[in-house]
């Protein structure tokens, strides 16, 4: 499907791959770690990282010859599915978070519990579903967006 | 799971939903419609659609009587998947579309190719994962972030 969005979803579409990915941006790096917050069970676990190995999205630190342990870290790939995970977080506190969220982020620049808004990178101003038109791009390979109505 | 992510992957995280989320960003409304983009069985089909109706990101509009039948349109909470399926669409335009982008957004408002970036609400400036720092929030069961290194 050339369709970026069916792409990402190879990633972020499996529930415990964007749980793990979670978890790496909160800190947490080892097999135990994951297996005891998640509540996953360790085969799940195991083919899960192997996975997001496998597609780049993590890679394997050894801090340990004997016995061979591994952290697991975020590459440039992972760093950059942050803006999904939050995205993700915004909307499920607004309608899945009766009692609040679970958690909040402080921006460190200017030390607010902030929310992100999405702007434009070629004008600033900000970018809601309203305000954009999807056109055909270099990498589509039929010319339309839409079926003919018939 | 006390977690707005876990919450949020039970609507994204299932890949036939998100992309009827996606067709109906690009204008689709009808049963028929989303069958033949997505070359999905028709029972799964409309297994998801009732699903997105009842968790209230989706509306019938019925459009005809005589046979019965339904457009679906967003919802405000629906409509608000949109910055999931953006920043999904770019890391997927970064990562997986060897061509160039399937499909571009135009920002209506200046009139370029756009792609989003996040700000922070509070004070406007970007916001990645570096800047930002995840404090427990109100709707937090347990008081700790991470889990006792031990």
């Amino acid at each position: 499907m050339d369709c970026s969005v069916a792409q990402c979803l190879e990633v972020v579409g499996e529930w415990w791959s964007m749980l793990i990915i979670r978890d790496i941006f909160m800190g947490v790096t080892r097999f135990e770690d994951f297996q005891r917050r998640l509540g996953i069970s360790r085969n799940i676990l195991r083919d899960r990282l192997n996975s997001l190995v496998n597609t780049g999205v993590l890679v394997r630190v050894p801090y340990s010859e004997h016995p061979p342990r591994d952290d697991y870290k975020l590459t440039q790939k992972g760093r950059d599915l942050w803006p999904i995970l939050t995205t993700m977080r915004q909307w499920g506190d607004t309608y899945a978070a009766p009692s609040g969220p679970p958690i909040e982020l402080t921006h460190t620049w200017c030390g607010k519990t902030t929310h992100v808004e999405m702007v434009c990178d070629e004008c600033g101003e900000r970018v809601t579903s309203r305000d954009v038109k999807a056109v055909v791009g270099p990498g589509r390979d039929r010319k339309t967006l839409l079926p003919s109505k018939g």
